[in-house]
């Protein structure tokens, strides 16, 4: 059997594309003969575009999905390993919040290129048009999905597209003395309620800092002096890491770049299409779980390929029939976390909340499971973490009402 | 000045395109020089599509909108005022609830042809291409908006189109001697959970009626015999008044019709383009607000128009800004109803809510507003009517609450 994947053949993650190279390992594991369609230009040979990366979590699912076809370690030996936040407040204090238990770590790939991307014209450079047949086109071409615009004919296709009134900028701090300027297996964040910053490292000992704002707050940064002013005022600490002329250049350097957040659904047309990771399901970055979607979607897929004997047209809506719930459900927790961020997300509300979980956790430790963990270290279906989530939500509610009713009473 | 209306020039108000038709009136009242492109036929020559009407509603917004440009009485000459709904039970009997208070009426226009449209291409019919310069270009070309889809390109454009799971299929009730088979000033429903039928009157004395059904009910009734069934179990009393043999007949005519909602924003791309009624924000037929809302974006328009002195560049931004709020929150509600009818209503739901919202309407009369009356009585703006409505269930909730907790005082 012949199966298109598009998007894209490199032998690195170093690109926006994982996606599309797991499923291309997954068909192939199953004898599909696969052939990768990819848009741009080889990323090996390609001038990294500054500014435009998007750092890429790895946690439970995504390893799950990478596993299964032998590669979880080869991608493990090139990321970082991250064991907590670490959250800069005002005055340069710095408090370290664990993901997980002991042992349950994050794992941050290279910073990665993105590009709005056509991807599978079938147009090739020179002009000339080709028509490819295949038994599946499998449209793994990112948020801007060339495949799913051709789902948009389709009768009673469900689709929306939002973007978030946040943009964000990219800055670089060197390393100091050849080593990391800051600890490095933490990621940085600097809260500070409808601004934040973060900081991931890259094996370079450089760190990318992408600062989030509105895009009418960036609209008011016009000159070199305001950047600066800018940075006395909320983050002060990292005017030495990142430099005062860096920061002056390279805020200047792009304009804030959108976030979007795509849902769609069915993932399948006819028999011979579906759409998988971000060009299903692009979300805002604020879950870390983007890219573990998508990778999970490769081995959910592979499951049902599993239990329906590779049937293509039993398989493709029961893809869409499984999976589609679970990504919304990731989706929305990505764009809630991005809401309570905006509202009242500074230094303080950080920590307290972890408190508050922790602390019911250890007392139910069955009955409550902070959210990220079932989020990031297990492969709880999103939809049920969300269902669970609500659930617990009311228990802790109704644990306050009852500690509110004894007190009256006594 | 010069501006572009896209859709359409007929003399009728009997097509899909009212929006375009008033806001052509608007436009040149204000001495704009008006050029209207309709991509269909000219509707008084085409041919009726049978079973792909939508009747529609003119409530009070609709109203205003015609009056300021003189076109009420007209359209209201041509309409069928209604008075209230009428219930028709399992059983067959049928009790009526009005709409409002005395005087408070609805108006029915003639049934309008529907067609997915592709307005406004610059390409004539015979092929030839041509480039038109205008100083606005307002899209009302509807739900499948050509003109909305080159506002995709936009950066930071939101949309979303959702289908519902029903789709809707379309009968006629003959006259009976020359006269309506019904009382024609009623708006008929027979509620059945997730089914629902409704019937309106039209000037040549006959109904139509629509059967919203979800799609995996509408594919079981596979033969004539299974429709008769389908019909004896759930709507016996409209079996002589349609016709066993019609009902045959008509049932498989078309397949059963998708219904979809469409959001977005901005409203408008630069200074030169604006998005107006269902183009912007095509909704579900279950508030009978399409028509309304879309004409009354024509007359917050202008608002707007006599506010900013028809100075395009500020006039578009402060309609988006003003509008898309109004509009989202009516689409919203629409689909509210749309929900609450298919899990949970029949003919018993349907008197009781009445009942309950007429009470608490009687004994506080200006705290209780019925939902629907603020709706389709005022013009009270979308947005405020539904948070004032949150409120109001708010106070219901704790009235009942209060009330539990006097008797359990007692």
């Amino acid at each position: 059997t012949n199966a298109k994947i598009c998007k894209p053949l490199t032998d690195s993650f170093n690109s926006f594309s994982q996606v599309g190279n797991l499923n291309a390992c997954y068909f192939a594991k199953r004898g599909f003969q696969v052939e990768v369609f990819e848009s741009r230009e080889d990323i090996r040979q390609a001038k990294i575009v500054k500014g435009r990366s998007i750092n890429l979590v790895l946690s439970h699912r995504g390893r799950q999905a990478l596993k299964h076809v032998g590669m979880e370690d080869t991608i493990i030996s090139k990321g970082i390993p991250m064991h907590s936040r670490m959250i800069h407040a005002l005055n340069g204090t710095q408090s370290p919040i664990p993901y997980g238990k002991k042992g349950q770590v994050i794992l941050l790939l290279h910073s990665a290129e993105t590009t709005e991307t056509g991807a599978m014209t079938f147009v090739r450079a020179e002009g000339a048009k080709e028509e490819i047949q295949a038994d599946l086109i499998v449209g793994c071409d990112g948020a801007f999905s060339a495949i799913r615009k051709q789902f948009l004919r389709q009768s009673r296709f469900n689709y929306s597209q939002t973007y978030i009134p946040h943009g964000y900028l990219e800055f670089t701090i060197p390393p100091i003395n050849g080593e990391f300027a800051m600890k490095p297996n933490n990621l940085h964040i600097w809260p500070r309620n409808t601004f934040m910053m973060i900081a991931l490292p890259n094996l370079d000992k450089t760190f990318t800092c992408t600062l989030f704002m509105p895009f009418e707050e960036f609209e008011k940064v016009t000159t070199g002096d305001k950047v600066i002013e800018f940075f006395q005022k909320y983050f002060p600490d990292a005017i030495p890491l990142i430099g005062a002329e860096a920061l002056k250049r390279d805020f200047f350097r792009l304009p804030a770049q959108a976030m979007v957040s795509v849902k769609c659904s069915p993932y399948h047309f006819g028999d011979k299409c579906v759409l998988m990771g971000d060009a299903a399901h692009a979300m805002v970055p604020f879950y870390g779980q983007g890219m573990n979607a998508g990778f999970e979607d490769c081995l959910v897929f592979n499951e049902i390929m599993d239990q329906l004997n590779e049937d293509f047209s039993a398989v493709l809506p029961e893809y869409t029939r499984v999976r589609v719930p679970d990504d919304q459900a990731i989706a929305d927790l990505a764009m809630y976390n991005y809401v309570e961020m905006r509202e009242h997300v500074n230094s303080k509300w950080f920590l307290f909340r972890k408190n508050v979980d922790n602390f019911l956790h250890i007392i139910m430790p069955r009955t409550i499971i902070p959210l990220y963990t079932m989020v990031t270290f297990t492969r709880t279906r999103y939809h049920k973490v969300v269902k669970h989530w609500h659930w617990q939500d009311k228990v802790r509610k109704d644990i306050v009402h009852v500690h509110s009713t004894l007190f009256k009473g006594l």
